[in-house]
């Protein structure tokens, strides 16, 4: 039994390398192909959209909603274009972050932020633009083409909800008026479970819901969602502390210059540690429900507290 | 026959003032009801958003929604909550238009902008936010109780389209472009069209469709949302030469300081006012086949050009 479990981990470990390959291959490709093109007009707006877009990002939050989607016995095919939709809104977001008025940062996973490279003002167009964009695509006839129209709705509603005043934009907003102050911990958790955590979230139930899932999975993807969403920002906390420079493309320690409150900084990093894994232990536990299926998200959750960038 | 014809413009004349009044009442009640709270987190936020969402705007571009769907004979409720979403996502484009990287506007309607009153971070959010809650309210479940859910994504994708980078904020991008360029007719024409005329379109269309136009009503209504954003654009023009910065509530000759091409500036005064008109008349004849309706909607694009302010 032991060394059953102790195969499967070093199965799922390849596996999910694999998966991530291929899943992340399949955005690429979906989001190259719904994106307008840098020659239609106007050229330079969308050549910045792409440029944020194309910039080397992990694909995690598309890669989640097709994982739960495929966990409830959808194909990927049928959240393709939720999950690039869930690209462009992290994109967005990622772009008026890095804004000189926000948290005025010149790289970005190693490269220079949208405003460096195409000024402020076509910086903030073209995350309006992406935002817009996204909820186009998910209400796009072609794309969503074969769905029941009023589960395309709920999605819409509740990615809207999670990325807005009271989700990720909120969050935002309580994150800068706390730089520098001295935070509770529940101050903290509001900024996380709103800023990283409600797209998270958002990306596991849109997967849901598009592939077709029950009552019981979403509950048990809903869990698992609010978990994963924790420890992937403990686990960013920490690395922000303890990872490497290069291979994180940004600067580490960045948020404690800022005076950023983070988990290590409240609790200590072995406290920390410990929290980001016992999330990744309840995502993974919550998954129990759903068999084989949900094998990916299942390493996804390890993933998230064990890598190094 | 003339005498009926006078009788019944001056009884519009006066049916105008009060259509626009109610229409624009249900609105503000709406979208006081459907934004959240300015106690609700975070506060600063929903404060941000209400004050340029409730900064004395016009409404026109809901009251379009509303008076596209009463056209083909819907109800004003049935629009309403689109009609509340296109005042957002015009709010979101007015605060990041007035930004220090765009326009630099200290005033909007005689009040201070956004950014002057919450600080260049909060009022990108705030954008962010209201244009993220368009589309939330576009596919809420209570606000869409009733409709097609079919056509409620029609709706969103078509709002989407128009806001997006190949409608309004690909106008605003290459307007930006253009300043202090000299223009040729062609370009102004691209900007006219998208920055004011996909957002009007838009709401005309979202009012056919919401309303439960057939294909000929949609086409008439079409044509009268083409005429009547370029008429509306056109007017503007020349109400930044020659209109009171009183009832304005800006300044007076801030395109021409900018070197911003616009019609009087490309073909004169005389010949701007000309296609204004001509446009308004376009528009009040797409409208033959829709009948008394649509009379409200005939009003409006008289007003759009003869208005003042």
């Amino acid at each position: 039994m032991r060394m059953m479990t102790k195969m499967m981990t070093t199965s799922n470990f390849i596996d999910l390398k694999e998966y991530l390959r291929e899943r992340a291959a399949l955005v690429d490709a979906a989001l190259d192909r719904w994106l307008p093109g840098e020659t239609v007009l106007p050229p330079r707006l969308h050549e910045a959209m792409r440029y944020s877009v194309f910039a080397g990002g992990k694909r995690l939050r598309p890669i989640l909603v097709i994982a739960a989607c495929e966990a409830v016995g959808g194909t990927p095919e049928r959240a393709l274009h939720a999950a690039c939709a869930m690209e462009m809104i992290h994109t967005y977001s990622l772009i008026h972050d890095d804004l000189p008025a926000m948290d005025d940062d010149d790289f970005r996973r190693g490269r220079p932020t949208n405003h460096k490279v195409f000024g402020e003002a076509n910086a903030i167009l073209a995350g309006d633009a992406l935002l817009t964009e996204a909820f186009r695509l998910l209400a796009d006839a072609d794309a969503t083409r074969g769905l029941d129209p009023a589960v395309s709705l709920r999605v819409i509603a509740n990615i809207a909800r999670c990325a807005g005043s009271q989700g990720m934009v909120g969050g935002q907003v309580v994150d800068m008026e706390a730089e520098g102050q001295s935070l509770d911990f529940a101050t903290l958790q509001y900024i996380h479970t709103r800023k990283t955590g409600a797209l998270f979230l958002a990306a596991i139930q849109t997967g849901a819901w598009l592939g077709g899932g029950d009552d019981d999975q979403l509950a048990a993807l809903t869990r698992y969602g609010e978990a994963a969403g924790l420890a992937f920002q403990i686990a960013d906390d920490i690395l922000d502390i303890v990872g490497n420079q290069d291979e994180l493309g940004k600067d580490v320690g960045s948020d404690q210059a800022r005076g950023k409150a983070t988990y290590p900084a409240l609790l200590g990093l072995s406290e920390a540690r410990r929290r980001a894994e016992g999330q990744r232990d309840l995502a993974v536990a919550s998954l129990e429900p759903l068999g084989a299926n949900a094998e990916p998200l299942r390493a996804i959750a390890r993933y998230i507290v064990d890598r190094t960038s």
